[in-house]
């Protein structure tokens, strides 16, 4: 789905955003417009198989979009297919299903993450090393204070994403079906609904773009900080499994910190698609058509970003003795450090 | 504040944003901090007239912040001044303080603007006019259902940005003073208080920029509408004060609406210097620094966007003739129309 | 490459970006290395056919990059193959082949713009229309003149692309080796080169995502005036073989103009990971490994932008009867229009 | 003209983005269309001091922009000022010319900084340091070769700017005035001149943005070495007025490296106002008039990280023995290191 995609993406979250995955979820979209709408038509008639995504989106070409070729074939096979939506109820309901989808699988690697993180906190309540602002040692805190703060910033994204309203659409050409048929097309899906159409009141995905910009910076905040610790002339963090290069055999790369930082970077950019930008009338020309590789990029991106955040965490070694030499000289104690991690973890556990 | 301000931003919420107002909200910030360490400080130190914030900038330089000469300058009047607080401390409760009297002003142009925009649902309910889309005529729609998906829009983000958190700061240098004393601060100023600091955790930050940028994004696609709506050819809506041209004086331009549109651009721009980009351990090291121009300009532009809506909504004219001759060969009918205003009205005012 | 690849983007483009071209362009890059060092390894060993880009990318992520686990692949057959390349040096020059090679498919598609836009200006010299400001009717102007500003803007944005230099790189590990001997490898590959590595100096990748960003927005203005100028109340411009709806089948989209605009903001998006963003010291650890799918997206919806701003152009229908009465009770001449007509000709005419 | 201007920006480069600059511009760009079109206007007439910009401002919101009221304030002291320029030739020339004075203050900070860089350079030819790649120690480099590719950045980002185009503009309202008229105002201006109007063809724009960016970064990737290397732990580098903390007076801050990139921040942020985005037909609905601010905010702070960058460069202090003891366990040699100093120091050289 993107350049090196393995690298960045695991498998499960890659077919999740895949095109496969989109024809299944409109097709999925289409076979509940059908079912609430009464049309009686057999499942069979949306069977993925039947239909080929990239000739669908060729022949879209002319028509701005894959769903009025697919609402072509549809028709084909059952002649009630489709009616009443719009290209666009199916789009946007699909969307947000390959969202659901993808989110489970973010919503895993974030898991894993807060629970590395918060054994980490807890494991290190202890350990003396020194904070930094602006990169100069300032007074000692915790090692278990550092992985707590980092454990509060996954929770918190984490929180954002699941409460994110990932919702059906089901209005018609210009948004005027009447809206409780919106209401039984969620029902159906198991999905959100909103109380109007959000043909070109885009708050649904600008809301899931924020969340998964708030995953990002979270992970991309614990890559920044583990990338620094392991500076060698810091020493206090490694990645167990941290890289090589190819003409230095000898280096151990924080790769994992250094990859959840990449991933973030195109998060954020993939986003920026989502959350800016008006939707003429009652359907916009060009701001719509360019939300879907946005989209799945930027769940790709998110939950690549997690993965890397969890490889790191679960790989971290924490190398004690530095922390304390290179602490040993700063004037001031701990302080509330214990407290900290007690509310992090009291946070996460909430949570759970 | 910015090129051509008073062109933007109504005069109460460049106050709200200035420098005089970032002042006043550190040394209230000050003030409390005092209070809540049982410094015994008069209040007369913390008086704005008393300190340069020119000069505390310029001096500020050497620094990366303007809190560091200031506490020195508070340090000369009272020695116990600015302690436990660290520059992040008050600056992060400051950038807050600010943000609360700014959104207050911001929220009331929301508010005027889906006052007017409820008016307008009410009353074209059975003005008919073509639905759009890809700008191209679709079925018909009614202008009160027009309205009333601004209306969401509008009632959507005011909650959005009315249920951010504005928490205060106190961890002191690297975070790790007693969080109770952070707790103690913030109900002595009537602020949130987050469990954990938030010096380089900033989904605070984040979590006001995405705020803002739904505020531009609702009131932009009211300008955008009414922008093409009120196209000659159209000529379904204008401005009842509507500007002229320097060259042209028969012109009637939709002016309000096209400031909307200019303002939300100038928001995204502000806000992502908000909502992208990790902090470095325990501070930043040029991150932080970037949030106080890009925090005071997104607030600004999203009060002109809201206000310079709320002016293009309120002066609205609706011309229903034009309206109905557009849409005269359209076939369809207006479906549930009617029901998308009922359902956005109540909305409306179970928000209010 | 990315969702409905081919909605957006000509089947030669996704070929020139997509993996099994960075992996020839990597083995392409290797092999010259080994070439310029005097290295004599058999250009059998860097045959595509014989490595896996998936494999590479999964097992790359244990190195931020797929070329370490290539450069091992390779150094099984040839012991003294990649040095003294690190795999920036490989991946730097491989983006930089790949850029070539899109290049050439952006620039012709950009050429076809610009010849449908010539001929359109030269034809409709005398063809009056409204000129429009705010979307206001201000003075008439002519179709050959607007034509003409749009193919001075595509003109302008091939040169600023055609121009952008697309350097080789062979610097070693820290940027230290021989410079000549980047030098050599970029005569071998007939390539640019910079007198000094650019590991961390990224101006060109820069500059290779502002010339994007220019190719975008020349063709989203296209998009951006087709699409106003088509709406029905306007009726100036359609495109021939507009798409349908798939609830509406008797409408005409100009859905090459939306795909234009569609496919351009995902080119500033990706090519905002490409322009901002400092990289670390002698390589940077995040920054640089989330180059490759922005450069491969940037490069392929510019492409894609200017692929629909041709398509919508080549079959763009005047409708001039519709402009006349558009215009017919405006004030004032249409000046100096055909001066600008031949102007921009000339322009166009220079460049060829 | 900002939050805190004086922390970021120097003084003259306020003076030169202030609205002040700008009324002065107008008036200038004004003064200039009188004398090519043979108005006869006394030049008394374009003083500033009988405007005020604020009041203009305010009174131009019900015309999206200042010149509207500036042009009526004129014609009641000279009958035929302002004509036949409409108010986008003003603002664009106006903005142009803001450009243009800011510029040559943004050059002198830069040549600043490119001196402090050459003699870094040149002092440090045999200062051995280690190389960091992903910010793990590598091999070794010399400070001198470190140095010279900030130079190298420097010098590229100062020719970019210098050699950005920056037009008059006089099309008149559909910019169908004759050609030649722009050709003279350019000419009395000492501007360039575009063959053809630029009213809905922003490259001028975009390319001043493109060349903002390219200085912040070149400025922001010196901050972001020189904030790595003054770490305590790594202790290469410390500038020799880095400031303290409110709460940590012994602390030693890279305060200008900080401030350099959180200048870049800010650059990248409002340049991409300039950047992106279409002008809708013959002169845009919105995204015309979000440039000024931006436009300001985007010098500004391109001209504070260059005086931040140089600021910091000139009082670096080198430690040659820290540099020494950290590189001292690494294998391999500096290879070509001092090559690259001596073309670096050549381009440098050939530019000045």
């Amino acid at each position: 789905m993107t350049t090196f995609a393995a690298l960045y993406v695991p498998a499960p979250l890659r077919a999740a955003v895949s095109d496969d995955a989109w024809l299944a979820a409109m097709l999925e979209a289409e076979r509940a417009v059908a079912t609430v709408t009464g049309a009686e038509i057999s499942d069979d008639v949306f069977r993925p198989e039947l239909y080929d995504i990239a000739a669908l989106s060729e022949e879209g070409r002319a028509d701005t979009n894959p769903v009025v070729p697919l609402a072509r074939a549809l028709r084909e096979r059952a002649a009630n297919a489709h009616a009443p939506a719009t290209s666009q109820d199916i789009l946007d309901t699909a969307a947000m299903l390959v969202a659901r989808n993808a989110r489970t699988l973010i919503l895993a690697e974030l898991d894993g993450a807060a629970g590395a993180c918060a054994e980490l906190a807890e494991a290190h309540r202890s350990t003396v090393m020194a904070g930094r602002t602006l990169l100069q040692q300032a007074q000692p805190i915790t090692f278990g204070a550092t992985a707590a703060g980092w454990l509060v910033g996954l929770v918190r994204a984490r929180r954002r994403l699941a409460d994110t309203i990932l919702p059906a659409q089901l209005g018609g050409p210009v948004g005027t079906l009447d809206p409780e048929l919106g209401e039984r097309l969620a029902a159906e899906l198991g999905m959100d609904a909103k109380a109007t159409p959000w043909h070109a009141n885009r708050a649904p995905m600008a809301g899931l773009g924020y969340a998964l910009d708030a995953v990002g910076a979270a992970c991309a905040k614990i890559g920044l900080d583990v990338v620094l610790l392991a500076q060698n002339e810091i020493g206090e963090l490694s990645e167990r499994e941290g890289g090589g290069s190819s003409s230095m055999p000898h280096k151990r790369n924080p790769a994992a910190a250094v990859l959840a930082r990449a991933c973030a970077r195109l998060v954020y950019a993939n986003a920026s698609v989502l959350t800016a930008g008006e939707h003429e009338l009652q359907r916009a020309a060009g701001t719509w058509q360019a939300e879907w590789p946005a989209l799945s990029a930027a769940l790709a991106f998110a939950g690549g970003a997690a993965a890397a955040a969890r490889r790191s965490l679960e790989g971290l070694q924490v190398h004690a003795d530095r922390m304390a030499a290179n602490a040993a000289e700063l004037d001031g104690d701990i302080g509330a450090a214990d407290a900290l991690v007690e509310r992090a973890l009291a946070y996460y556990r909430a949570q759970a």
